[in-house]
């Protein structure tokens, strides 16, 4: 197989940076990286090497296979077309597309046979989504999902470098918990977009699901509090089984997972335990790196499986190096 | 009223602190510090002037009328009898007698009436439980409680002065979210606390309750995400003119909610709304200072209740001065 053309575009960002560490790590060679105006110019290291970071825009992002975008929503609106008018397919972690009609929102572990439907744009869940799925996928197809609370703990990291370099420069005694998200309605933007995309991903439409979402002084790693109830009867120690046995998914002490999980590839889950208060339910504790699972590696992921699959190859506007 | 003499028993903690405090605010003015062997002989901070720090012993802690105990629970255990034998009224605010049988474990707001029944120990509950029956008991008078679920966001003060030193001193990328409290059974001492402390203070013994209780990396102020499901119907826009009526319960912004509870006396209240997953479901979030009204203002307030009632005068053992 050819060397894919890769673009990362968004390169100098926290996620951004993380994709080409682990494009390195994974022996892509052909990379390039871009960015805004702001940083266009500067050098991004890529494995031993540096990059000099190019400007993106519709016309410098052509002779590319593949395109890894790490930006805002405004963006990926404006330059993911442009990109997929000159021939590369582009996996999208920005909201922009996420929801979008015939637009498959991908998670490899939950949904991998969606990716091949795309018509040159592939999007990438919001974090806690990925987070979320990749716990919520093994229950369901152990014993049907009937309903869904999450309370979210949510690291500085997943709203960007502005929020990463104030909380760097912050006191411990000056930091509290934030909520900074937009308002739709008596919602966060942030639980709506939960709430559809995890119904988009898992195929339940109509899954009764509510969140609330909290950021903490966190810098890397987000963790949530899941109450599920199934349709039929799961015991905590069948749903620890079933867990322990699913791709991405690594059962670990809650004492350390937060820590455990920043740097790794899984969705760390502990504190398997029955609700007492619901027909079915349990209660579950998550952790994940949002940089790497929750958003570069998966991204990563649906790439490895269009360039897997041949059937992709059949429309050849798209991954022309396959 | 002759000045009540008052022993503050763990002086130079956290909630101590406070309370010396919020004594000296109040115009308390027979006011001793004690603390154990490690601190006595040191001084603090009492309004404009300072006190020296007595040994708190069985022999030490005479001639007082009222204690309020800011101490581990073996500690407690062994003080507490010890002062009430020697003529205090002791207000306690470890776990070593909130479920005792014969106990009052009072919240002013909640339940002022039960602390007449005292013997020479009032119970203040954990920070946790009083910053959620606050807002409980306003709902439960309205429509009937069915069902709660919390999800805690507890701060690093909630912890002791170690832990809180631990998180003065450190990194803002080297803290994460952690659960520090010990396991019984499949949950954590501090979650069963607080359903049994919810119960007990609300009479509903059988109340249906489950908790997931989280550190967060913040020096004060705790939040909570709580799930409720009431008897009957309560809309959004009721829950929140029950609540605005509330004492000690103040609706406020989430954007500033947390911060905002920090030095204040209430329980600050936002994001009412539906629980559309649930019949009578409602979601809200609340903060609150943990040391304040979660702790040392909550002990105040029980003593001021003992002071103000005449009933408690019948038994001369107690509260002499009064």
């Amino acid at each position: 197989m050819p060397e894919p053309a890769v673009g990362v575009i968004g390169a100098t960002g926290a996620v951004g940076t993380v994709e080409l560490d682990l494009l390195a790590e994974r022996g892509y060679e052909d990379v390039r990286a871009f960015a805004s105006e702001r940083s266009a110019g500067t050098r991004v290291t890529f494995g031993s090497r540096e990059l000099e970071v190019e400007l993106a825009s519709p016309d410098t992002l052509s002779d590319l296979d593949l395109c890894f975008f790490s930006v805002g929503t405004a963006a990926s609106a404006e330059l993911v077309p442009a990109a997929v008018e000159n021939g590369a397919v582009c996996v999208d972690k920005s909201s922009a597309f996420r929801l979008a009609e015939g637009i498959p929102l991908v998670v490899p572990e939950v949904n991998a046979r969606r990716a091949d439907e795309h018509e040159g744009i592939v999007a990438n869940p919001n974090c806690s989504t990925i987070q979320l799925v990749c716990v919520l996928e093994p229950l369901r197809r152990a014993a049907g999902l009937r309903r869904v609370r999450v309370a979210t703990y949510q690291s500085a990291s997943g709203a960007g470098d502005a929020s990463m370099k104030r909380l760097l420069e912050s006191r411990p005694d000056e930091v509290s918990v934030t909520m900074d998200w937009p308002l739709e309605g008596d919602e966060f933007e942030e639980e709506s977009k939960l709430r559809e995309e995890t119904r988009k991903i898992l195929e339940l439409p109509e899954l009764a699901f509510i969140a609330n979402c909290v950021r903490v002084p966190v810098l890397v790693g987000h963790c949530q509090a899941i109450w599920v109830e199934t349709e039929q009867v799961l015991a905590p120690d069948d749903a620890r089984d079933v867990l322990a046995s699913a791709d991405s998914i690594r059962l670990a002490d809650p004492a350390s997972a937060p820590y455990e999980a920043v740097g790794g590839d899984d969705v760390l889950v502990g504190r398997i335990r029955r609700d007492p208060t619901a027909a079915n339910g349990l209660v579950l504790f998550t952790a994940c790196d949002n940089l790497r699972k929750g958003a570069a590696l998966n991204a990563i992921q649906i790439a490895e499986l269009l360039l897997e699959d041949e059937r992709v190859v059949a429309d050849d506007r798209h991954l022309r190096a396959v």
